[in-house]
């Protein structure tokens, strides 16, 4: 890492994150969010050196992990208890105390963390972005077009984006990504964008009915130019019972 | 947790293990093994109380998480190099502060640590199990007779053996349990014992034939009083290859 401006507001904090909080574990979000038709992650850029990172933050003496995951997203996107999947373990060592290698060693933020990866699956038009004394700014970018990430939140954010995919083979992903009430086109949408790809209509249309977690309703989506398309939602008990795995 | 006797070894061995090692951070390994049928966890009984407790250790200042479960899986079973995942992190407050209760607050062992969980499938014949200075015993123990563990550790086990039997649901088990060939009914038989329950000899091979993972071998086992079974063994490509899950 280059030489790199020091920020006063990070030494600043120090003392108080010695205090406050329990040292070397980290946690860092993937936070998804899906419109028009792109899966989109939220970023975050800080102050100095304008590096773009994944919303992350430390966690209380008396503070359970989830919990610090939550209200580090709850700080960046205004939504509570969003549904947070811990998905890895990011260990590399030096992974903190490269990145503030500029600052003296007895920096909170470089000693050596071990980060505990989660991903959020967020309802996209819920989310209020928020900077905060260390960033200028906070913002959703496709999967398409994603900046360098700095330290290795490339690495947790590929981990986080496989995992997902992988999740699809086996049980249902959607239940937050989507509104309550969608079109099958809408829920293959969402498929596509996480999996990167077109996906065969009649056969993504046999292999979700195979889940049996979807409820058709009478009412019919309007407005559009061809015949209106049924309306489906999710049904919770089904959803739930899907993700334990199939039945030998 | 009632009042118990102290073990002078733990607390001669504090002042080094703040030196040495990382604090708030340790790992826990459910260690499978598969023998006459049964799936089998290895468990550790301590000196003092005669609790049983999974393998489980601390993480040098220096030293990759995994390394650290290896390391403690080596000093166990003289096994190097064993198949590991990381499958969760167990974290809830007090699960080492209480189980130390009756130890001075600075005793490294009471302090607030987060667990990494690992799962590790070994080959039983392999195995050549060591009891170490806090410890009596170190066992297998058949899945079916698995007497109490102390502190956390008997979620930790329950959670490993959910995500296997998860596992089983989309990708193949049994590179690391079963010897280099097997017979078809060897495989099932370490799949009913996984899943605790009997399948159906038919249903079994057809899914079993869909992973498309296995080679066929000329030579058959011999010595039975039936016709002799067909032996197989994993393809490494293919095996890697299904892990990734299905295609769309």
């Amino acid at each position: 890492m280059q030489d790199m401006e020091k920020d006063d507001r990070i030494i600043g904090l120090s003392k108080q994150m010695w205090d406050e909080y329990l040292p070397h574990i980290s946690v860092d979000s993937v936070v998804f969010g899906f419109n028009e038709d792109e899966l989109k992650v939220l970023i975050v850029r800080m102050n100095i050196g304008k590096q773009w990172l994944l919303p992350g933050g430390y966690v209380r003496k008396q503070e359970d992990i989830h919990d610090a995951a939550q209200r580090v997203l709850k700080e960046r996107t205004g939504v509570e208890k969003v549904y947070l999947q811990e998905f890895g373990v990011f260990r590399s060592i030096n992974r903190s105390e490269g990145y503030f290698g500029q600052y003296d060693d007895d920096l909170w933020n470089k000693q050596r963390f071990i980060s505990i990866g989660f991903y959020a699956l967020v309802d996209y038009r819920k989310v209020d972005l928020q900077i905060d004394q260390l960033s200028d700014s906070c913002e959703w970018h496709s999967i398409g077009a994603m900046p360098e990430l700095a330290m290795d939140h490339r690495k947790i954010y590929d981990t986080a984006l496989t995992v997902l995919q992988q999740q699809l083979s086996y049980k249902p992903i959607g239940l937050n990504l989507l509104p309550e009430r969608f079109t099958i086109s809408d829920l293959q949408k969402l498929y596509e964008a996480i999996l990167g790809k077109p996906l065969n209509r009649g056969n993504f249309y046999r292999r979700i009915m195979r889940f049996g977690i979807l409820v058709k309703h009478e009412d019919l989506r309007t407005g559009g130019a061809h015949k209106a398309p049924n309306l489906y939602s999710f049904d919770p008990v089904k959803y739930e019972e899907s993700l334990k795995g199939i039945d030998w």
